[in-house]
């Protein structure tokens, strides 16, 4: 059982692990992304007839796009972590800037502690608010 | 830790009450969702602007539309469960049927085991398919 300290360490910590990510994903790097991700990573997002599975099918996708996925800055909006023993489910609201643009997200991201003393992320699901 | 056994009988049962849920929401009954979802619970679709937080706003949002969708059938589409300790990550692809319309939808269900022995949703995110 996390003391609420311990929660709201866990959270913050979390919270600049995507913060993180986010940032070099925005300069057209998802190395982050990759390096957060377990093996077992399931991941959906709007572009896809189906479920991504596994982190062959997602380190595949991200490869394919490095380079190419710039933002000029955006906003982490609102987000919450839900702690429950060694998960962490990050949720939040994302507006990404690119030139006049701002185009709106959600985002959910389950991160478990794993056995090296890592938060990785086991699942991502990104979509388009009211699209 | 979890044999395999455990973890495949986990995995059915987090499936089967995906789907009776389901089959009650097809009904325009939202009774299912609102019954396993936890207190704590964080909820994201395409119709919102930003996610819902908690257990008041999300049931509010199910008794808003109660009595109002209907699916003749649905086909739940390779689903998987990622169990971490206590916590279960069930992700698939859905096609709801109504009429002679398909909707196509990708979810994600974060199931925690609580301290009565149930498992219970924590967090909800449903996205369109290549909206």
């Amino acid at each position: 059982m996390n003391t609420d300290k311990q929660k709201n360490d866990i959270a913050a910590h979390i919270i600049e692990l995507e913060k993180t990510a986010l940032e070099q994903w925005n300069n057209g790097n998802p190395s982050g992304f990759l390096q957060q991700s377990e093996q077992e990573v399931t991941y959906f997002d709007p572009f896809f007839e189906q479920r991504l599975t596994g982190y062959a099918e997602l380190s595949a996708y991200y490869e394919s796009i490095r380079g190419k996925v710039y933002a000029n800055r955006y906003a982490m909006i609102n987000p919450a972590v839900q702690i429950n023993g060694n998960t962490a489910v990050l949720t939040y609201n994302l507006n990404s800037y690119t030139g006049n643009e701002v185009y709106k997200w959600n985002c959910s991201e389950v991160y478990v502690y794993n056995e090296s003393g890592e938060w990785k992320i086991i699942h991502t699901h990104w979509s388009f608010v009211k699209p």
